[in-house]
Protein backbone atom coordinates (compact mmCIF):
# COMPACT_ATOMS: atom_id res chain seq x y z
CA UNK A 1 0.00 0.00 0.00
CA UNK A 2 2.65 2.50 -1.62
CA UNK A 3 1.95 5.91 -2.75
CA UNK A 4 2.09 6.40 -6.11
CA UNK A 5 4.76 8.67 -7.64
CA UNK A 6 2.64 11.40 -9.03
CA UNK A 7 3.27 12.14 -12.76
CA UNK A 8 4.39 14.53 -14.91
CA UNK A 9 1.16 15.83 -16.01
CA UNK A 10 -1.88 14.54 -13.30
CA UNK A 11 -5.00 13.31 -15.04
CA UNK A 12 -8.82 13.23 -13.98
CA UNK A 13 -7.85 9.59 -12.35
CA UNK A 14 -5.09 8.35 -10.09
CA UNK A 15 -3.94 5.08 -9.70
CA UNK A 16 -3.76 2.94 -5.80
CA UNK A 17 -3.83 0.11 -3.87
CA UNK A 18 -6.85 -0.14 -1.76
CA UNK A 19 -7.79 -2.42 1.48
CA UNK A 20 -11.23 -3.74 0.60
CA UNK A 21 -13.40 -5.22 3.82
CA UNK A 22 -16.09 -6.48 2.94
CA UNK A 23 -18.13 -8.11 6.04
CA UNK A 24 -15.05 -10.33 7.61
CA UNK A 25 -13.32 -10.87 4.33
CA UNK A 26 -10.63 -8.20 3.00
CA UNK A 27 -8.41 -7.95 0.24
CA UNK A 28 -6.11 -5.60 -1.63
CA UNK A 29 -6.40 -4.62 -4.98
CA UNK A 30 -5.42 -1.87 -7.30
CA UNK A 31 -8.41 0.89 -7.67
CA UNK A 32 -9.00 4.26 -9.37
CA UNK A 33 -9.17 7.51 -7.29
CA UNK A 34 -10.06 10.86 -8.58
CA UNK A 35 -7.22 13.09 -8.77
CA UNK A 36 -7.48 16.38 -6.48
CA UNK A 37 -4.52 18.54 -7.01
CA UNK A 38 -4.25 22.29 -5.94
CA UNK A 39 -4.05 25.29 -8.91
CA UNK A 40 -2.84 28.41 -8.37
CA UNK A 41 -4.53 31.11 -10.23
CA UNK A 42 -2.02 33.71 -11.62
CA UNK A 43 -3.16 37.78 -12.87
CA UNK A 44 -0.71 39.50 -15.00
CA UNK A 45 -1.62 43.04 -16.91
CA UNK A 46 -0.06 46.44 -16.20
CA UNK A 47 0.14 46.01 -12.66
CA UNK A 48 2.50 43.29 -12.48
CA UNK A 49 1.62 39.72 -11.36
CA UNK A 50 -0.28 38.42 -8.95
CA UNK A 51 -1.92 35.22 -7.22
CA UNK A 52 -5.43 35.46 -6.82
CA UNK A 53 -6.40 32.25 -5.78
CA UNK A 54 -5.61 28.93 -5.12
CA UNK A 55 -7.69 26.11 -5.71
CA UNK A 56 -8.08 22.21 -4.82
CA UNK A 57 -9.19 20.74 -8.56
CA UNK A 58 -9.08 18.05 -10.56
CA UNK A 59 -6.30 18.65 -13.05
CA UNK A 60 -8.20 18.80 -16.62
CA UNK A 61 -10.24 22.42 -18.35
CA UNK A 62 -7.85 24.01 -16.32
CA UNK A 63 -7.24 27.46 -18.60
CA UNK A 64 -11.10 27.24 -18.53
CA UNK A 65 -10.75 27.06 -14.87
CA UNK A 66 -8.76 29.61 -14.74
CA UNK A 67 -11.25 31.95 -17.28
CA UNK A 68 -14.34 30.90 -15.04
CA UNK A 69 -13.13 31.60 -12.07
CA UNK A 70 -11.76 34.98 -12.94
CA UNK A 71 -14.72 35.71 -14.76
CA UNK A 72 -17.45 34.52 -11.71
CA UNK A 73 -15.91 36.22 -9.40
CA UNK A 74 -16.26 39.48 -11.46
CA UNK A 75 -12.34 40.17 -12.13
CA UNK A 76 -12.56 39.55 -15.85
CA UNK A 77 -16.20 40.81 -17.36
CA UNK A 78 -15.36 39.73 -21.34
CA UNK A 79 -13.00 37.26 -23.03
CA UNK A 80 -11.56 40.25 -24.90
CA UNK A 81 -9.68 41.42 -21.81
CA UNK A 82 -7.81 38.23 -21.72
CA UNK A 83 -4.74 37.66 -23.98
CA UNK A 84 -3.68 34.58 -23.08
CA UNK A 85 -4.05 31.55 -20.75
CA UNK A 86 -0.76 29.43 -20.03
CA UNK A 87 0.63 26.94 -17.12
CA UNK A 88 4.03 28.26 -15.42
CA UNK A 89 7.07 28.53 -17.89
CA UNK A 90 9.55 29.70 -15.34
CA UNK A 91 12.55 27.64 -16.40
CA UNK A 92 13.66 24.61 -14.57
CA UNK A 93 10.35 23.95 -12.17
CA UNK A 94 8.77 20.63 -12.38
CA UNK A 95 5.58 19.91 -11.99
CA UNK A 96 4.15 22.95 -14.05
CA UNK A 97 0.60 21.89 -14.59
CA UNK A 98 -0.31 23.22 -11.23
CA UNK A 99 0.31 27.16 -11.47
CA UNK A 100 -1.74 28.60 -14.61
CA UNK A 101 -1.23 32.80 -15.24
CA UNK A 102 -3.90 34.48 -17.20
CA UNK A 103 -1.95 37.14 -19.26
CA UNK A 104 -4.73 40.23 -19.72
CA UNK A 105 -4.84 42.65 -22.69
CA UNK A 106 -2.46 45.63 -22.88
CA UNK A 107 -4.81 48.82 -21.08
CA UNK A 108 -7.04 45.57 -19.38
CA UNK A 109 -7.06 46.15 -15.92
CA UNK A 110 -8.10 43.42 -13.36
CA UNK A 111 -11.33 44.32 -11.86
CA UNK A 112 -9.50 42.64 -8.39
CA UNK A 113 -11.88 44.70 -5.24
CA UNK A 114 -14.20 41.81 -6.06
CA UNK A 115 -11.99 39.37 -5.00
CA UNK A 116 -10.01 41.30 -2.09
CA UNK A 117 -13.84 41.80 -0.26
CA UNK A 118 -13.27 38.01 1.49
CA UNK A 119 -10.57 39.38 3.08
CA UNK A 120 -10.92 43.21 4.25
CA UNK A 121 -9.85 45.43 7.09
CA UNK A 122 -12.69 47.32 8.58
CA UNK A 123 -14.05 48.60 11.30
CA UNK A 124 -17.44 48.82 9.92
CA UNK A 125 -20.50 46.03 9.28
CA UNK A 126 -20.13 43.92 6.35
CA UNK A 127 -22.49 41.23 6.54
CA UNK A 128 -24.17 42.20 9.88
CA UNK A 129 -27.11 44.81 9.06
CA UNK A 130 -27.68 43.64 5.69
CA UNK A 131 -29.88 41.31 4.59
CA UNK A 132 -28.01 38.09 3.12
CA UNK A 133 -28.19 38.70 -0.11
CA UNK A 134 -27.65 42.35 -0.14
CA UNK A 135 -24.24 41.58 1.63
CA UNK A 136 -22.92 39.31 -1.07
CA UNK A 137 -22.15 41.93 -3.63
CA UNK A 138 -24.85 41.05 -6.04
CA UNK A 139 -26.28 44.57 -6.61
CA UNK A 140 -24.42 45.20 -10.30
CA UNK A 141 -27.08 42.13 -11.76
CA UNK A 142 -30.13 42.45 -13.34
CA UNK A 143 -32.55 40.02 -13.55
CA UNK A 144 -32.36 37.81 -16.02
CA UNK A 145 -35.05 38.19 -18.97
CA UNK A 146 -35.40 35.19 -21.37
CA UNK A 147 -38.11 33.82 -23.05
CA UNK A 148 -36.24 30.06 -23.01
CA UNK A 149 -39.14 27.26 -22.10
CA UNK A 150 -38.21 23.69 -21.84
CA UNK A 151 -41.06 20.86 -21.71
CA UNK A 152 -41.59 18.30 -19.34
CA UNK A 153 -39.77 15.52 -21.76
CA UNK A 154 -36.83 17.50 -22.05
CA UNK A 155 -36.46 18.57 -18.23
CA UNK A 156 -37.20 14.59 -16.97
CA UNK A 157 -34.67 13.64 -19.64
CA UNK A 158 -31.42 15.85 -18.33
CA UNK A 159 -30.24 13.79 -15.89
CA UNK A 160 -30.03 10.80 -18.27
CA UNK A 161 -28.07 12.80 -20.72
CA UNK A 162 -25.63 13.97 -18.35
CA UNK A 163 -25.01 10.53 -17.22
CA UNK A 164 -24.12 9.85 -20.59
CA UNK A 165 -21.88 12.29 -21.37
CA UNK A 166 -19.91 12.12 -17.87
CA UNK A 167 -16.48 10.73 -18.62
CA UNK A 168 -15.12 10.18 -15.20
CA UNK A 169 -17.71 9.82 -12.67
CA UNK A 170 -18.66 5.98 -13.14
CA UNK A 171 -14.96 4.79 -12.03
CA UNK A 172 -13.68 6.91 -8.85
CA UNK A 173 -17.81 7.92 -7.56
CA UNK A 174 -15.53 11.09 -6.56
CA UNK A 175 -16.56 13.42 -9.00
CA UNK A 176 -19.30 16.81 -9.64
CA UNK A 177 -20.63 17.10 -13.21
CA UNK A 178 -21.62 20.42 -14.63
CA UNK A 179 -23.08 20.74 -18.01
CA UNK A 180 -25.03 23.50 -20.22
CA UNK A 181 -28.01 21.83 -22.50
CA UNK A 182 -29.63 23.74 -25.37
CA UNK A 183 -33.69 24.02 -25.37
CA UNK A 184 -33.98 20.77 -27.03
CA UNK A 185 -32.28 18.86 -24.24
CA UNK A 186 -28.89 18.64 -26.18
CA UNK A 187 -25.19 19.00 -24.22
CA UNK A 188 -23.26 21.59 -24.91
CA UNK A 189 -20.69 21.02 -23.27
CA UNK A 190 -19.85 19.45 -19.56
CA UNK A 191 -17.22 19.23 -17.11
CA UNK A 192 -16.52 17.06 -14.14
CA UNK A 193 -14.33 18.22 -11.05
CA UNK A 194 -14.14 16.44 -7.40
CA UNK A 195 -15.21 20.45 -6.23
CA UNK A 196 -18.53 21.32 -7.74
CA UNK A 197 -18.08 25.63 -7.53
CA UNK A 198 -14.72 24.07 -10.22
CA UNK A 199 -16.95 22.29 -12.36
CA UNK A 200 -19.66 24.86 -12.96
CA UNK A 201 -16.36 27.41 -13.28
CA UNK A 202 -14.71 25.14 -16.18
CA UNK A 203 -18.38 24.85 -18.12
CA UNK A 204 -18.70 28.42 -17.80
CA UNK A 205 -15.01 29.52 -18.50
CA UNK A 206 -15.64 26.94 -21.92
CA UNK A 207 -18.60 29.15 -22.43
CA UNK A 208 -17.04 32.83 -22.00
CA UNK A 209 -14.14 31.35 -24.56
CA UNK A 210 -16.37 30.17 -26.69
CA UNK A 211 -18.66 33.42 -26.94
CA UNK A 212 -21.20 31.23 -25.68
CA UNK A 213 -21.62 34.42 -23.20
CA UNK A 214 -24.20 35.55 -21.68
CA UNK A 215 -26.04 32.33 -22.31
CA UNK A 216 -29.63 33.12 -22.17
CA UNK A 217 -30.89 30.00 -23.94
CA UNK A 218 -29.00 27.49 -21.78
CA UNK A 219 -30.19 25.41 -19.22
CA UNK A 220 -27.39 24.51 -16.37
CA UNK A 221 -27.79 21.15 -15.09
CA UNK A 222 -25.29 20.20 -11.72
CA UNK A 223 -25.02 16.59 -10.43
CA UNK A 224 -25.66 17.66 -6.43
CA UNK A 225 -27.14 20.27 -4.55
CA UNK A 226 -27.30 24.00 -5.58
CA UNK A 227 -26.25 26.16 -3.04
CA UNK A 228 -25.73 30.20 -3.37
CA UNK A 229 -22.32 29.64 -5.32
CA UNK A 230 -23.53 27.58 -8.07
CA UNK A 231 -26.23 30.67 -8.48
CA UNK A 232 -23.96 33.42 -7.84
CA UNK A 233 -22.45 31.67 -11.22
CA UNK A 234 -24.91 31.38 -13.15
CA UNK A 235 -26.20 34.81 -13.18
CA UNK A 236 -23.52 36.43 -13.49
CA UNK A 237 -23.19 34.11 -17.15
CA UNK A 238 -26.90 35.06 -17.11
CA UNK A 239 -28.18 31.40 -17.10
CA UNK A 240 -32.20 31.19 -16.83
CA UNK A 241 -32.58 27.84 -15.71
CA UNK A 242 -30.78 26.04 -13.28
CA UNK A 243 -31.49 22.52 -12.41
CA UNK A 244 -29.71 20.04 -9.99
CA UNK A 245 -30.36 16.43 -8.82
CA UNK A 246 -30.48 17.40 -5.41
CA UNK A 247 -31.39 19.79 -2.93
CA UNK A 248 -31.35 23.25 -3.05
CA UNK A 249 -30.45 25.81 -0.28
CA UNK A 250 -32.38 28.39 1.47
CA UNK A 251 -30.05 30.98 -0.55
CA UNK A 252 -29.65 29.63 -3.97
CA UNK A 253 -34.02 29.69 -4.11
CA UNK A 254 -33.58 33.49 -2.86
CA UNK A 255 -30.85 34.04 -5.20
CA UNK A 256 -33.19 32.75 -7.96
CA UNK A 257 -36.33 34.46 -7.11
CA UNK A 258 -35.15 37.70 -6.91
CA UNK A 259 -32.98 37.56 -10.13
CA UNK A 260 -35.68 35.71 -12.30
CA UNK A 261 -33.65 32.21 -12.45
CA UNK A 262 -35.89 29.01 -12.63
CA UNK A 263 -34.56 26.86 -10.16
CA UNK A 264 -35.40 22.85 -10.11
CA UNK A 265 -34.45 20.57 -7.46
CA UNK A 266 -34.07 17.06 -6.58
CA UNK A 267 -34.66 16.06 -10.60
CA UNK A 268 -35.01 12.67 -11.41
CA UNK A 269 -37.19 9.53 -11.93
CA UNK A 270 -39.54 12.01 -14.01
CA UNK A 271 -39.96 14.15 -10.82
CA UNK A 272 -38.75 17.29 -10.10
CA UNK A 273 -39.23 20.79 -7.66
CA UNK A 274 -39.72 24.10 -8.99
CA UNK A 275 -38.75 26.70 -6.94
CA UNK A 276 -38.60 29.67 -8.83
CA UNK A 277 -40.29 31.39 -11.90
CA UNK A 278 -42.03 28.04 -12.95
CA UNK A 279 -43.09 29.48 -15.59
CA UNK A 280 -40.15 28.19 -18.43
CA UNK A 281 -41.46 24.45 -17.20
CA UNK A 282 -44.40 23.68 -20.13
CA UNK A 283 -46.77 21.87 -18.19
CA UNK A 284 -49.13 19.90 -20.81
CA UNK A 285 -51.92 22.01 -21.60
CA UNK A 286 -54.75 19.20 -20.86
CA UNK A 287 -52.84 18.05 -17.52
CA UNK A 288 -51.42 19.33 -14.26
CA UNK A 289 -52.23 22.39 -12.16
CA UNK A 290 -50.13 25.78 -12.88
CA UNK A 291 -49.93 27.90 -9.78
CA UNK B 1 -44.76 31.71 -4.61
CA UNK B 2 -43.22 34.09 -2.44
CA UNK B 3 -40.00 34.83 -0.72
CA UNK B 4 -40.63 34.00 2.98
CA UNK B 5 -39.24 37.10 5.42
CA UNK B 6 -35.96 36.15 6.89
CA UNK B 7 -36.78 35.35 10.22
CA UNK B 8 -34.82 37.68 13.37
CA UNK B 9 -32.53 34.65 14.40
CA UNK B 10 -32.60 31.85 11.37
CA UNK B 11 -32.61 28.72 11.92
CA UNK B 12 -31.31 25.49 10.05
CA UNK B 13 -34.65 24.68 7.78
CA UNK B 14 -36.33 27.54 6.12
CA UNK B 15 -39.88 27.13 4.79
CA UNK B 16 -40.80 27.59 0.99
CA UNK B 17 -43.92 26.80 -1.13
CA UNK B 18 -42.41 24.67 -4.14
CA UNK B 19 -44.02 23.32 -7.22
CA UNK B 20 -43.80 19.53 -7.51
CA UNK B 21 -43.93 18.10 -10.63
CA UNK B 22 -44.70 14.27 -11.10
CA UNK B 23 -44.48 12.68 -14.40
CA UNK B 24 -47.38 14.64 -15.80
CA UNK B 25 -49.29 16.48 -12.77
CA UNK B 26 -47.98 19.21 -10.55
CA UNK B 27 -48.72 20.40 -6.95
CA UNK B 28 -47.61 22.78 -5.25
CA UNK B 29 -47.21 23.01 -1.52
CA UNK B 30 -44.68 23.99 1.54
CA UNK B 31 -42.00 22.40 2.22
CA UNK B 32 -38.69 22.88 4.25
CA UNK B 33 -34.99 23.67 2.94
CA UNK B 34 -31.70 24.09 4.74
CA UNK B 35 -30.82 27.23 5.84
CA UNK B 36 -27.73 28.99 3.93
CA UNK B 37 -26.39 32.43 5.11
CA UNK B 38 -23.41 34.26 4.87
CA UNK B 39 -21.10 33.92 8.43
CA UNK B 40 -18.93 36.96 8.84
CA UNK B 41 -15.79 35.36 11.16
CA UNK B 42 -14.10 38.41 12.81
CA UNK B 43 -10.90 38.26 14.65
CA UNK B 44 -9.61 41.10 17.53
CA UNK B 45 -6.74 41.02 19.05
CA UNK B 46 -4.11 43.84 20.62
CA UNK B 47 -3.33 45.08 17.16
CA UNK B 48 -7.68 45.63 16.37
CA UNK B 49 -10.52 43.94 14.38
CA UNK B 50 -10.66 42.28 10.98
CA UNK B 51 -12.64 40.30 9.09
CA UNK B 52 -10.94 37.09 8.22
CA UNK B 53 -13.41 34.92 6.01
CA UNK B 54 -17.16 35.02 4.89
CA UNK B 55 -18.32 31.74 4.83
CA UNK B 56 -21.70 30.34 3.76
CA UNK B 57 -22.92 28.07 6.03
CA UNK B 58 -26.31 26.67 7.94
CA UNK B 59 -27.51 29.19 11.05
CA UNK B 60 -26.09 26.75 14.32
CA UNK B 61 -22.89 25.99 15.86
CA UNK B 62 -21.76 29.33 14.88
CA UNK B 63 -19.22 30.13 18.23
CA UNK B 64 -18.06 26.71 17.61
CA UNK B 65 -17.55 27.28 13.64
CA UNK B 66 -16.24 30.34 14.11
CA UNK B 67 -13.64 28.44 16.92
CA UNK B 68 -13.00 25.45 14.72
CA UNK B 69 -12.00 27.66 11.28
CA UNK B 70 -9.62 29.78 12.99
CA UNK B 71 -7.77 27.00 14.77
CA UNK B 72 -7.95 24.61 11.50
CA UNK B 73 -6.64 27.45 9.34
CA UNK B 74 -4.01 27.62 12.22
CA UNK B 75 -4.92 30.87 13.32
CA UNK B 76 -5.30 30.12 16.91
CA UNK B 77 -3.18 26.86 18.39
CA UNK B 78 -5.24 26.53 21.55
CA UNK B 79 -8.49 27.41 23.49
CA UNK B 80 -6.92 29.57 25.59
CA UNK B 81 -6.45 32.01 23.10
CA UNK B 82 -10.02 32.80 22.94
CA UNK B 83 -11.42 35.13 25.53
CA UNK B 84 -14.62 35.37 24.02
CA UNK B 85 -16.89 34.74 20.92
CA UNK B 86 -19.63 36.79 20.73
CA UNK B 87 -22.24 37.63 17.81
CA UNK B 88 -22.14 41.21 16.59
CA UNK B 89 -22.86 43.92 19.31
CA UNK B 90 -22.94 47.20 17.27
CA UNK B 91 -26.26 48.66 18.54
CA UNK B 92 -29.12 49.14 15.91
CA UNK B 93 -28.17 47.01 13.10
CA UNK B 94 -30.89 43.68 12.31
CA UNK B 95 -29.83 40.98 11.69
CA UNK B 96 -27.39 40.36 14.26
CA UNK B 97 -26.63 36.76 13.54
CA UNK B 98 -24.71 36.66 10.67
CA UNK B 99 -21.28 38.03 12.12
CA UNK B 100 -19.04 36.85 15.16
CA UNK B 101 -16.71 38.29 16.41
CA UNK B 102 -13.60 35.90 18.35
CA UNK B 103 -11.82 38.31 21.22
CA UNK B 104 -8.17 37.10 21.65
CA UNK B 105 -7.08 37.20 25.50
CA UNK B 106 -4.39 40.61 26.11
CA UNK B 107 -1.30 39.19 24.46
CA UNK B 108 -2.67 36.90 22.54
CA UNK B 109 -1.76 37.57 18.77
CA UNK B 110 -3.47 35.83 15.69
CA UNK B 111 -1.18 34.01 13.51
CA UNK B 112 -2.65 35.17 10.73
CA UNK B 113 -0.23 34.55 8.14
CA UNK B 114 -1.52 30.94 6.92
CA UNK B 115 -5.06 32.77 5.79
CA UNK B 116 -3.26 35.33 3.43
CA UNK B 117 -1.30 32.33 1.80
CA UNK B 118 -4.72 32.26 0.08
CA UNK B 119 -4.25 36.22 -1.21
CA UNK B 120 -0.43 36.64 -1.59
CA UNK B 121 1.46 39.28 -4.34
CA UNK B 122 4.52 37.38 -5.28
CA UNK B 123 6.54 37.11 -8.44
CA UNK B 124 7.97 33.72 -6.68
CA UNK B 125 6.24 30.15 -7.77
CA UNK B 126 4.30 29.07 -5.10
CA UNK B 127 2.25 25.80 -5.76
CA UNK B 128 4.56 25.70 -9.06
CA UNK B 129 7.54 23.39 -8.59
CA UNK B 130 7.05 21.94 -5.00
CA UNK B 131 4.57 18.78 -4.66
CA UNK B 132 1.36 19.25 -4.11
CA UNK B 133 1.96 18.30 -0.45
CA UNK B 134 5.02 20.34 0.03
CA UNK B 135 2.86 23.62 -1.56
CA UNK B 136 0.26 23.34 1.19
CA UNK B 137 1.85 24.61 4.36
CA UNK B 138 2.00 21.00 6.07
CA UNK B 139 5.54 20.89 7.07
CA UNK B 140 4.57 22.13 10.94
CA UNK B 141 2.54 18.77 11.28
CA UNK B 142 4.09 15.50 12.48
CA UNK B 143 2.84 11.85 11.46
CA UNK B 144 -0.21 11.37 14.07
CA UNK B 145 0.92 8.39 16.55
CA UNK B 146 -2.22 6.75 17.98
CA UNK B 147 -2.74 3.85 19.43
CA UNK B 148 -6.72 3.77 18.71
CA UNK B 149 -7.77 0.55 17.00
CA UNK B 150 -11.48 0.09 16.02
CA UNK B 151 -12.92 -3.38 15.37
CA UNK B 152 -14.77 -4.10 12.21
CA UNK B 153 -18.24 -4.41 14.12
CA UNK B 154 -17.93 -1.09 15.15
CA UNK B 155 -16.35 0.51 12.40
CA UNK B 156 -19.53 -1.08 9.87
CA UNK B 157 -22.09 0.05 12.38
CA UNK B 158 -20.94 3.89 12.51
CA UNK B 159 -22.89 5.33 9.28
CA UNK B 160 -26.05 4.04 11.26
CA UNK B 161 -25.56 5.67 14.10
CA UNK B 162 -24.38 9.09 12.89
CA UNK B 163 -27.83 8.46 10.74
CA UNK B 164 -29.25 8.36 14.09
CA UNK B 165 -27.70 11.56 15.44
CA UNK B 166 -28.61 13.55 12.60
CA UNK B 167 -31.52 16.04 13.23
CA UNK B 168 -31.98 17.88 10.28
CA UNK B 169 -31.07 15.93 6.96
CA UNK B 170 -34.00 13.58 6.89
CA UNK B 171 -36.38 16.91 6.35
CA UNK B 172 -34.45 18.85 3.98
CA UNK B 173 -31.67 16.38 2.31
CA UNK B 174 -29.42 19.18 1.82
CA UNK B 175 -27.20 19.00 4.92
CA UNK B 176 -24.06 17.42 4.79
CA UNK B 177 -23.03 15.74 8.94
CA UNK B 178 -19.83 15.22 10.51
CA UNK B 179 -19.09 12.92 13.93
CA UNK B 180 -16.51 12.04 16.03
CA UNK B 181 -17.01 8.40 17.86
CA UNK B 182 -15.31 7.37 20.55
CA UNK B 183 -13.08 3.88 20.37
CA UNK B 184 -16.35 2.01 21.13
CA UNK B 185 -18.60 3.53 18.28
CA UNK B 186 -20.07 5.60 20.62
CA UNK B 187 -21.14 9.50 19.18
CA UNK B 188 -19.39 12.02 21.23
CA UNK B 189 -20.90 14.83 18.76
CA UNK B 190 -22.57 15.71 15.59
CA UNK B 191 -22.28 18.72 13.47
CA UNK B 192 -24.52 19.42 10.21
CA UNK B 193 -24.24 22.02 7.91
CA UNK B 194 -25.06 23.09 4.13
CA UNK B 195 -21.59 23.08 3.46
CA UNK B 196 -19.18 19.97 4.76
CA UNK B 197 -16.21 21.81 5.67
CA UNK B 198 -18.48 23.72 7.96
CA UNK B 199 -19.71 20.97 9.24
CA UNK B 200 -16.37 19.87 10.20
CA UNK B 201 -15.23 22.78 11.44
CA UNK B 202 -18.49 23.15 13.98
CA UNK B 203 -17.65 19.54 15.35
CA UNK B 204 -14.05 20.22 15.69
CA UNK B 205 -14.37 23.69 16.97
CA UNK B 206 -16.82 22.29 19.67
CA UNK B 207 -13.39 19.86 20.50
CA UNK B 208 -11.77 23.07 20.83
CA UNK B 209 -13.59 24.64 23.58
CA UNK B 210 -14.32 21.23 25.45
CA UNK B 211 -11.35 20.45 25.46
CA UNK B 212 -10.74 17.50 23.64
CA UNK B 213 -8.18 18.22 21.38
CA UNK B 214 -5.82 16.63 20.79
CA UNK B 215 -8.48 14.06 19.44
CA UNK B 216 -5.94 11.24 19.36
CA UNK B 217 -8.50 8.42 20.34
CA UNK B 218 -11.18 9.83 18.50
CA UNK B 219 -12.95 8.48 14.56
CA UNK B 220 -13.88 11.42 12.45
CA UNK B 221 -16.93 10.47 9.97
CA UNK B 222 -18.30 12.15 7.45
CA UNK B 223 -21.13 11.85 5.41
CA UNK B 224 -19.83 12.34 1.83
CA UNK B 225 -16.48 12.52 0.46
CA UNK B 226 -12.93 13.13 1.83
CA UNK B 227 -11.10 15.92 0.27
CA UNK B 228 -7.57 17.14 1.17
CA UNK B 229 -9.45 20.22 3.29
CA UNK B 230 -11.21 17.59 5.80
CA UNK B 231 -7.80 15.44 6.03
CA UNK B 232 -5.88 19.04 6.64
CA UNK B 233 -9.02 19.61 9.30
CA UNK B 234 -8.32 16.19 10.69
CA UNK B 235 -4.85 16.58 11.14
CA UNK B 236 -4.70 19.67 13.06
CA UNK B 237 -6.94 18.30 15.45
CA UNK B 238 -4.71 14.90 15.47
CA UNK B 239 -7.59 12.99 14.76
CA UNK B 240 -6.23 9.03 13.97
CA UNK B 241 -8.85 7.31 11.98
CA UNK B 242 -11.12 9.10 9.08
CA UNK B 243 -13.93 7.43 7.23
CA UNK B 244 -16.01 8.76 4.47
CA UNK B 245 -19.61 7.31 3.08
CA UNK B 246 -18.09 8.15 0.06
CA UNK B 247 -15.00 8.77 -2.21
CA UNK B 248 -11.61 9.95 -1.15
CA UNK B 249 -9.43 12.16 -3.49
CA UNK B 250 -6.18 11.51 -4.52
CA UNK B 251 -4.84 14.38 -2.39
CA UNK B 252 -6.37 13.17 1.03
CA UNK B 253 -5.24 9.13 0.05
CA UNK B 254 -1.73 11.51 0.45
CA UNK B 255 -2.19 13.88 3.09
CA UNK B 256 -3.57 10.23 4.99
CA UNK B 257 -0.81 8.19 4.19
CA UNK B 258 2.29 10.94 4.51
CA UNK B 259 0.92 11.96 8.15
CA UNK B 260 -0.24 8.77 9.86
CA UNK B 261 -4.04 8.81 9.15
CA UNK B 262 -6.31 5.92 8.55
CA UNK B 263 -8.54 6.64 5.81
CA UNK B 264 -11.56 4.76 5.09
CA UNK B 265 -14.34 5.41 2.22
CA UNK B 266 -16.93 3.81 0.99
CA UNK B 267 -18.52 2.87 4.41
CA UNK B 268 -21.72 1.70 4.02
CA UNK B 269 -23.59 -1.77 3.83
CA UNK B 270 -20.71 -3.91 6.13
CA UNK B 271 -18.24 -3.04 3.38
CA UNK B 272 -15.25 -0.50 3.53
CA UNK B 273 -12.12 0.46 1.26
CA UNK B 274 -9.29 1.17 3.90
CA UNK B 275 -6.77 3.48 1.92
CA UNK B 276 -3.98 4.14 4.66
CA UNK B 277 -2.39 2.85 7.59
CA UNK B 278 -5.12 -0.39 7.98
CA UNK B 279 -3.17 -1.61 10.83
CA UNK B 280 -6.11 0.78 13.16
CA UNK B 281 -8.80 -1.66 12.02
CA UNK B 282 -8.84 -4.96 13.43
CA UNK B 283 -10.01 -7.76 11.71
CA UNK B 284 -10.68 -11.43 12.66
CA UNK B 285 -8.28 -13.09 14.06
CA UNK B 286 -9.19 -16.28 11.85
CA UNK B 287 -10.64 -14.61 8.73
CA UNK B 288 -9.90 -12.33 6.20
CA UNK B 289 -6.61 -11.41 4.59
CA UNK B 290 -4.15 -8.44 5.95
CA UNK B 291 -1.53 -6.82 3.55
Amino acid sequence: MTSQPTPRRPGPRTSASVLTLDGRDGHEHPDSLVTEEPLEIRLRDDHGRRTVAITMRTPGSDVELAAGFLHAEGVVSTREHISHIRYCTDRGVEPRYNTITVDLRPGAHAHLQPLERHFTTTSACGVCGKTSLDALDLDGHAPIESGLELSLDVLYALPTRLGAAQAVFARTGGLHAAALFSPDGEPIAVREDVGRHNAVDKLLGWALLNDRLPATDATLLVSGRTSFEILQKALVARVPIVAGISAPSSLAVDLARRFGITLIGFLRDHRANVYSHPGRIRLPATEGTRP
